[in-house]
């Protein structure tokens, strides 16, 4: 079973991110808006109980924090992805970290850019259109971050929560 | 804010549900294959901080338990809603008796049916297709339950989760 890790960011912030998912995301509905901790990797079940402990201790091990929101960015030219960029805070970077150490599988192929994806998979004047529309634009957006998530993937593609961990509170 | 208190039943269970779900839920989109505990109810960030509590003290007094999926069902003529049939086990029904007590709203208006919705909104016509299709169909699912789960509701008519509470593992 394919499993990932991601916060949700709140109310606020999710519908401000659907109000573009919807038309430009085609995993709109797949899953909510989210920042990605940790890319999906395979493992069967008795190894993410495993897992799961070792998240209790990360969530224990972690003070909540805020993150901002400014403005969009883009992965662009590697993938035509737009994303409203959270600034790489300290404590996110850490959190980020932690993801690949000790039991956990380490599968971060990528440097840490922490986002929340907005558009993606667009043609390539569609996204010239929603990045030149949108990267003017300034945001204003803070949210508190005291939690993360644990997904499995459905056979359709969409994601479940399986746990949530929630920093300071996790019985061990 | 308006929250929902739910199970997502197991991969293979859900897998199953939305092979019917993806023609013929409307809300396929919206939320994962669930059994409804609580019906959607508002609530402030504060109250539901309470409610979190209790429910933390609900998981912690149940026993994982499991249930079985033999048909499918219909809530026909009140709504042409068409349903995998969960056997309703006493411990089930304890879990959602539980659920309107303390401090949690008693927001219940029906008697508690315990199902997997697979078909709703459908014209009479389809209705009449697709039950006369399933209605002889023998499943054979079984099903571990060791949580529940917190949602809230976002603006386009989604669900998020806020929480997991997960059964004889919660620190209150």
């Amino acid at each position: 079973m394919k499993y990932g890790i991601a916060i949700f960011p709140s109310k606020a912030v999710q519908d401000e991110a659907n109000s573009y998912r919807k038309r430009y995301d085609p995993h709109y509905a797949l899953i909510p808006p989210h920042i990605t901790l940790k890319e999906a990797f395979e493992a069967d079940e008795q190894t993410v109980h495993e897992f799961v402990t070792e998240l209790k201790h990360i969530a224990n091990d972690t003070e909540p924090f805020t993150v901002n929101i400014r403005k969009v960015s883009t992965f662009a030219p590697v993938t035509n992805t737009i994303y409203l960029k959270v600034e790489p805070k300290q404590e996110l970077i850490d959190l980020f970290e932690k993801m690949n150490r000790g039991k956990l599988p380490g599968n971060q192929e990528f440097a840490f850019v922490p986002h929340i994806t907005i558009a993606q998979k667009l043609s390539t004047e569609e996204y010239s259109d929603v990045y030149g529309s949108l990267k003017m634009k300034n945001f204003d957006l803070e949210d508190k971050v005291d939690r993360f998530q644990l997904l499995y993937q459905l056979d359709n593609g969409s994601w479940t929560v399986h746990d949530s961990f929630v920093f300071g509170k996790e019985k061990v």
